[in-house]
């Protein structure tokens, strides 16, 4: 029974998410890969390892408060890792996980498809104007 | 030098955009296919043509506002259509345009990762928290 139970529990958690279920936890991974500047760290990141400070230049508009929140929210997930360098002042940098990396390939996917296709999107608004 | 002025304004509707730039138009059209609920319709759509109703049990959690919301936000973007059908009651259909089906597989191939992974990432969260 008990390695009965345990197997049960590793399948439940390989267990495949559902994101049309609003209680599902996909959900909220869903949420920070795909939010403003989630999606935006990951692919910075996917670049190679970055200071806090580059990022904050990189990322037009963020705050350092979002920043930094963002950053924590998704080391938590373990798509990125902090490295502390015990310099004066402590030197912080960000890289991508090989679990992060994936995902950030995925982001970059359709980051490209809105960049290359931005000017349609504005064509077609513009038409339903006039 | 009318032609002139004619080109670059065509070679600037061409022009790639870039996230990374606060004033971007494509940061919009990135935060309409990243929401929460333009993700889920875009991948409820890549199965075909859905009524309102039929969106609304899919997605669970989506109210009928956010719904009517973000489908008009997709329609005015060109990624779906919106078809009426003058019978009483109207019948009102969507179904995601060529261009919308090329963003849907994107995000299908996020989503789909997200699916896959969730179970890593709650088990890294729970690491953090032992």
């Amino acid at each position: 029974m008990e390695t009965g139970s345990r197997v049960l529990a590793a399948r439940q958690r390989r267990r495949r998410g559902n994101v049309y279920d609003a209680s599902c936890p996909s959900r909220i991974v869903l949420d920070h890969v795909t939010s403003r500047w989630g999606t935006l760290i990951l692919l910075v990141l996917l670049d190679g390892t970055h200071r806090f400070s580059e990022l904050a230049r990189t990322i037009g508009g963020v705050s350092e408060k979002m920043l930094a929140q963002t950053l924590q929210t998704l080391e938590a997930d373990g798509l990125l890792s902090r490295t502390v360098y015990p310099t004066i002042p402590p030197k912080v940098e960000y890289s991508l996980t090989p679990f992060g990396t994936q995902a950030a390939l995925h982001v970059r996917t359709l980051t490209n498809w809105v960049e290359e296709n931005v000017s349609a999107v504005l064509k077609h608004q513009s038409k339903q104007v006039g």
